[in-house]
């Protein structure tokens, strides 16, 4: 199976060699990101792609210094929406209606029965729940990366109200949830890259009942 | 490119046709959601692997009655650890460092860095934490059930506390985040098999700063 393949080959690199990702790559490893399933199909993530050599270095200090942020070639940056808002929920659903031929009123009661439990929630709790949709974007384009055999490395490490201040996501009502550096191994100076994948034994991942 | 075809392929199945899934498939499907990465490799979740009609028709009920749950042949629960404590943290520390023959110590400095961290953090927000690392492994066997062309359907959707209970989650110290429901479309009856997909536009999805 390729993709029990490519997760086993794929490790959390630890020191790229600076070798640029073809923008085709890129652009594969994002379009598995905005396929990836989300909650009622709300997509409530964006994602900043920068390949600004300059930007990623201002990234670096609130990032931890990891270095990958610098030593690979482009760098991805989930952002998750800051809250589920009328006007959001409103476009998906007319989007949704127009690409589909559909009446524009044909789902109205599953939108307004989302609207209510979105609208009158709090933005904090509302800000959660997209952030975990981010997550599951995240692992596709992760999953997507060690298909093409690119290296990269999640991460989680890193100040997200600096993050997004300095690129403006503030403004954009977006808050940064994981970075993504995407790049190649530097396999002779990656202490990790021969380590062995150390897992939860199954028996004690897995119960069955059947 | 096997992931892009496979997340193309796939949809929020919403009727299945009673056609029991492989046992092999499933077992690919769990090690893909085993593969995934998580924060610090410390796999803060697990899978509770459900074929048992009987207990899968307890479960409907606490699911909004979606049907999928009985429809298909098994249901995989994502089960996050209800908290990050020094034992768990120790146990991973130490089978890692048992597993790639290196000192019990060698990795102390991390380890501790990772204890004071989560093992002062509320059990709340360290739930959430564990959570997130959940959604990642989740994203993966959705992408793995699609490679089979085992369909799946999401579901966040039912009441995670009623579900905790009937399974014996809280004694266990977890707690359900998501169900996925395995099984085969029932294309004839099912009204979204046709239906576009429908994503966020890309230039609203992505930005690139280059």
């Amino acid at each position: 199976m390729e993709l029990l393949n490519a997760l086993k080959w794929r490790y959390a690199t630890k020191k790229m060699n600076g070798k640029a990702v073809a923008e085709s790559d890129v652009t594969n490893i994002i379009e598995a990101a905005h396929l990836a399933p989300t909650s009622s199909g709300l997509q409530p993530f964006e994602i900043i792609v920068i390949s600004n050599k300059e930007l990623r270095e201002k990234i670096l200090p609130i990032a931890n210094n990891q270095q990958q942020i610098v030593d690979g070639s482009h760098l991805l940056v989930f952002a998750a929406w800051d809250n589920y808002t009328k006007e959001r929920i409103e476009n998906v659903f007319a989007r949704t209606a127009a690409e589909r031929g559909i009446p524009a009123n044909a789902m109205d009661d599953y939108k307004n029965m989302l609207l209510n439990i979105y609208v009158t929630r709090d933005a904090e709790t509302n800000y959660a729940h997209a952030a975990r949709q981010a997550y599951i974007g995240f692992g596709m384009a992760i999953a997507a990366a060690a298909e093409l055999k690119v290296d990269a490395t999640p991460m989680e490490g890193f100040n997200t109200v600096e993050l997004d201040k300095l690129l403006g996501l503030d403004k954009k009502g977006l808050k940064s949830v994981t970075i993504l550096p995407l790049g190649y191994r530097d396999a002779e100076n990656d202490w990790l890259v021969n380590m062995k994948k150390v897992r939860t034994p199954l028996d004690q991942f897995v119960t069955e009942l059947k």
